[in-house]
């Protein structure tokens, strides 16, 4: 049957280089054990301090994965 | 104990027909793992397109169920 | 004088057939009483489910209606 | 070069069947004259309504295509 | 190396006390499973109701734990 | 016919207690004319404040009711 | 008893002049019937066209006043 | 056919003397090339300021015309 | 060093006239002790009532001014 | 003059009972300094979480106060 | 006459190093048959994902030009 | 006694290079005078265009402090 079910789900990744690269990282956890994702949706950005200096870009992004039929 | 803890999470729901016919698909199979499912609320709604012709109807659901405690 | 108020109240319609169908029973309720509707807004989406099944679609719509002066 | 940049525009399509197919008018009038559409996300539904019936399904879409370089 | 992902889930806790206890319900039932939670965010407070009574206190409560890797 | 129709409206409770209190007060006073109120929803919370002190915390709950057909 | 439950009903005051004026005209018309309004808050500002010139200014006022007890 | 397909574009009125002459101003400008305009929705209103007064009011609008089929 | 660093505060303005009015004094205000403002933005509108008029119109404005480095 | 310009800043109390106490602590705080304040807004709720507990319930308030003139 | 009207379009832009390279280049892009651009709004982050490495990065970025009078 | 109070305020931090640097710039300014900054969030994300170029990154960025009791 040609319906498909995804299921969304929400992930931070952390980088102290960019938001850029958090959310890759976010991004590249998620596939070891999800495949076939296609988009990854941001939903928030922010940064953890540490001693008057940014210790890391935190991204949150949502992505969605094709729950198995 | 009377207190009950409620887990959510979002499906997405797809169908050639309609929305009604792509959170019907969500929600039905949600339940084939989930049991008790009262409520299903529409988060988003989009479609696909191939060839100028809409593919599929797609409803972001967001249902909750009961952590067995 | 050419002023006219309006009063904007919200009904909740429910189908078994689909959000359209929901929409159009509170706007045909609504109509009973107030009359000169012009437009009806969704302001929300959601389904009751039962047995693992879509029971009720159920629309929120935002209608507005001439206040007599 | 790689890089691509989109256009996005919002219509309104209109039915007096549904939303359904209120939406896929939009997609299907856009289609006429933008290729390539592959998303329509629904930013807002409505109804008109005349002597107390739906008189049409209304909704808002919001569709990307690529600016041709 | 140093970079972590963490995961977000959404609960809701009830309470026929009030939301304060109903969050802390959900917290304390994440954290039997759940390690290292730091903080939980109230997205949605509602109530049921039963006989003209407020039966539960309801609160949806965002958590984020960290991914082993 | 099974088809329901439910209104909205919102209301405003006020204790010199707690959200949890002033949220249970409007809920009561709904109910004495309206029967069958499920859910209450929370839309906003405040205080009044006077002499530097919290006066009354202010719960604005939404519910709604079926309309007698 | 102190405590006091409020309703809050939403009001489209329209004027060929302003929406400052459309606003006002909502909230002498709500007083007409309802005493002691103390706040109207702005939720939506809209304008009617026609023969492409601006013939009402619409303002959306949410209003509450005390419920008698 | 009866289905009609809308276009939706945004304008940013300016006027030193108001918001209300800000938007009437984008409404009249929008209606030399666009024809049957109804409605012009508010998204945003904002100032510029110039040494420390205000210089001009903007308003955003949002207006739909028919797209000719 | 070409970095500039802004901050943003809210003040909200008050005028028996009208809203344009209550912002124009808001920006008035702050010019007194902040140099160099270029934008005022509105995030909210209301009004004051008493006696069943409107007493005062009030506008939220958020205005940035660059810090001395 | 009449007019009034008044200030709005954003307080977050933390308390270890209640999100009721943690609000009422930032309005008291607020009023050592800051006089004549009226109303505390909530704009959000959280909570710290320690050793799978909730150590700080934390209410983020926004109060407005007058501008000496 | 001094007023001007501005039309707001939302573009996105691509890249596969950054977001600040894929507003940038929709930024450049737009300013081809657009001129006198001075402020870019980004209003949505995403990536499009492809063997569980992020493919590009997209930036939304809203822009207004003046409209010739 | 153990209840602290933290005040929040926003920044917008500006820089040729990328969000990212805007950002970290805001972070470090605020640094010179307020300690112990644990969090910043973004609120807003925008550009200054120049000539047909990014001329700015804006990131505006929300931080608390606590306040000394």
């Amino acid at each position: 049957m040609s319906e498909s079910v995804y299921k969304i789900i929400e992930l931070v990744g952390t980088s102290d280089l960019s938001w850029d690269d958090a959310a890759r990282s976010a991004v590249e956890t998620a596939s070891v054990t999800l495949h076939d994702l296609r988009i990854g949706e941001i939903t928030k950005l922010d940064m953890t301090i540490e001693d008057g200096k940014v210790k890391n870009y935190r991204a949150r992004v949502s992505v969605s994965f094709r729950l198995e039929g």
